[in-house]
């Protein structure tokens, strides 16, 4: 008995000194934490980087001479930036062209439209389409219609997005802009033009990606601004026909290979083991990709560098990926999983910025159950920066979805996107919109979750459950 | 002494039985602009009459095609409204058209600009004009320059406008567009390109009238949205040449006649004598003039409808004008003014609506000292409306301008103007702007004014001294 208790004393002791000296790490850790976080919130690193970005290059929709040229400010801003290894890895798509584009209604009333093609329309014949309009308020009404309604027409939908902070309004209204070409020509309208998918009330057009079926016609697509949406229904509710004439040049042509660009702070101790935090580089053509998704692109370079800068080390590798393409369907994500197939399990966690430049005021974890300790850690850390803890049931962002479906646990840090759908796939979305205090607190929430995943033991996949589903 | 006791009894209750008189008529009279003022508020006719302009009509610019049907729409309306004499009054100008119009920074970096032609500007050569710019903040600073920094390029006045409830960051910020053509030729500029005068940070130009001076060379004008405008500072802070290319098509093409429109109550008593409320129909060619000026169009139109509706019998005319090209130098004014120059002096007094659909907040007067009584029962009257009483120094509306000149008091009905920049001559300015219960609370205030001031029985001139500056 007696040795027994010796060695349970001896053990007892022993665990005491692992737990103490644990619990004094993860103080060190937290104070480091906090102290990242309180300098960050004072950097204007992140919008020094998106000033940058949005004047030097502007606008980079993807295949476009400035997509090329974001490639070579990408890499040269995180060699400025101090990044340990930086490099480029292809990426290949068709390239999509816009071209002119307009859009009246010509009958019962005349009226220009603000309009622009959704993104990989067909055109329409060079002198434009010219028919009658019918209306439905959603893409359901629409699937739901009688053909002979349809037929020969331009099938107009007219759904409304709702205003709210976490976005959730896009989700019911994107359908429409996605498939309402499918739709419509299914029952053989002879072009679709939605109302725009935002939440704004000014004279911009959204553009967005559509999307065609095989074996189904295409026809040509495009969005209207909401005023004019309102204008063409008032037109429409008179009751008599409204004739609508749209010319879009749009079309495919060829092929381009961008890059996906990335930079890392190499860990000192798991350099193998990934942290994953970043934004796509590409933009649509008509803004400058201040808000989709410059701010993604500068918060998290900015986070990864002011670590570094700071003089920590962090133990994992944290890796700042800003994505080529996402706009035209995710398409450096696709290659980067590719590219990065033999090393996915090595991609302990990940989130990405792509929801403009908001507060961030709450955020969500996906990750299995003995991952608790970090949520905890993390909550604690990003309390002092305004950031609730929302649950364990994050969502990837967009170019985190090929590493999500392979069992990477994922964190989302929810910025506050109430405006965001205003500026969303416009011309209007530039740098003036964007709130510097903001963004450096973003920087910081960033900052301090990549330091502390690197610094965690332990793995941070996703639920065993969710990896079946 | 008997007597004379007699007479002062006799004569004070023949006083005391005309003020008895005076109070009665006067109670019956607050009554009726009380309850005008009660059903107005609750009345949709002035939106009704916006809605059917801004979309039946839409833009307007003076000389265009939409300008003849604004003519006929208007006379069909006043005709609906069941207005006593419909007619119209010739307005002769030159015509202004716009054409395709671009705007490019070529180097250092390269960016599509949102860009817009200044009203009667000049055409570039068809290939445009490529220069190096040079950045003013104000007129007055390009005034001042040595012409050696101006000569060959492109002058950018990079003003910025304030935001006031009562628009008075318009005034010095708009001297930059009027003149900055001809301070910049004087310099030897090849063109000048402004920061749009506008309140808002979204990519719309605002367009709106520039000037040519005798003896001066003529070089093209254009402004730039408020973003685009930061972005090109941002570039020229940078230190490197920048450069610009601008292509504008605008030019001025013969000749038309378009027409003052007008509509009126007549007068029960004195029909000679004329109360007149009025906006402009024009409007400029980007939006479709729904805050400038259809807003006033049928916050007046509605006002004097509804005196008439409600069954009232103004004993002096109410004249609603709906002037022709305001815009391009208040041509329509100058043309009533020439045309009724005999019956000057039977223009009571006027107040003008062209200030946006912004709620009245408070009204000045610009009258007798002797016509304060009237002032007061106004200042009673619209009370309880909301709308305070703020001093006898009323300026015109523009329209109203040679009517003042020539000694008619005025009143200024004062709108909340402080989003009206934001909307302002762009394409943003359209019925979704509008609140229909502030337009409701507008034609309430219009209509009571316009009541009041016809049944008063005395002059509303201007002060004595005020006529003679």
């Amino acid at each position: 008995m007696k040795q027994y208790s010796i060695v349970i004393s001896l053990l007892g002791a022993l665990l005491y000194g692992i737990a103490q000296s644990v619990a004094a790490d993860n103080t060190k850790l937290e104070d480091d934490a906090n102290r990242i976080a309180a300098e960050a919130l004072k950097s204007p690193l992140a919008y020094q980087i998106l000033e940058s970005l949005t004047t030097e290059v502007g606008p980079r929709m993807a295949g476009t001479e400035q997509d090329a040229l974001a490639v070579k400010w990408a890499v040269e801003k995180f060699k400025q930036l101090d990044f340990d290894r930086v490099w480029t890895e292809p990426v290949t798509f068709p390239v999509w062209q816009r071209g002119e584009e307009s859009a009246s209604i010509v009958a019962p009333y005349k009226h220009q439209l603000a309009v622009t093609a959704l993104g990989m329309s067909i055109g329409t014949p060079e002198q434009g389409i010219e028919a009658e309009v019918v209306s439905f308020p959603t893409l359901k009404h629409l699937s739901e219609a009688d053909p002979k309604q349809v037929e020969g027409k331009i099938v107009f939908i007219n759904h409304k997005m709702e205003r709210h902070r976490d976005g959730r309004g896009y989700g019911p209204v994107v359908k429409g802009r996605g498939a309402g070409a499918v739709e419509g020509a299914k029952k053989g309208a002879v072009a679709v033009v939605i109302r725009s998918v935002g939440t704004d009330s000014h004279r911009f057009p959204h553009t967005g990606m559509m999307r065609y079926a095989d074996g189904v016609k295409k026809i040509p697509a495009a969005a209207i601004s909401n005023p004019d949406a309102d204008l063409l229904q008032r037109i429409i509710d008179r009751g008599e026909p409204v004739r609508m004439h749209l010319q879009l040049d749009a079309k495919i042509v060829g092929e381009y290979t961008s890059a996906n660009v990335i930079g890392e702070i190499t860990g000192s101790e798991k350099p193998e083991e990934i942290i994953l935090i970043g934004g796509h580089l590409d933009s649509w053509d008509l803004g400058t990709g201040a808000v989709d998704d410059g701010a993604g692109v500068a918060i998290t370079m900015a986070a990864a560098a002011f670590i570094k800068k700071m003089g920590f080390k962090p133990k994992r590798t944290i890796r700042v990926v800003l994505f080529a393409n996402e706009e035209q369907g995710l398409v450096g994500a696709k290659a980067y999983a590719k590219a990065h197939a033999d090393e996915i399990n090595n991609h302990i966690t990940g989130s990405e910025s792509d929801f403009g430049a908001g507060r961030i005021y709450e955020f969500q974890s996906n990750v299995q159950s003995d991952a608790l300790p970090f949520v905890h850690q993390l909550q604690r850390a990003l309390k002092p920066l305004g950031v609730e803890y929302a649950g364990n049931q994050a969502g990837p962002g967009p170019d985190l979805i090929p590493l999500y479906r392979a069992g990477m646990g994922v964190f989302s840090l929810e910025q506050d996107g109430t405006d965001y759908f205003d500026l969303h796939h416009t011309p209007d979305d530039t740098l003036d919109k964007v709130d510097p205090e903001a963004l450096a607190q973003n920087q910081a929430v960033y900052a301090v979750f990549a330091y502390l995943a690197a610094q965690y033991e332990g793995r941070l996949d996703l639920p065993e459950q969710k990896k079946k589903q």
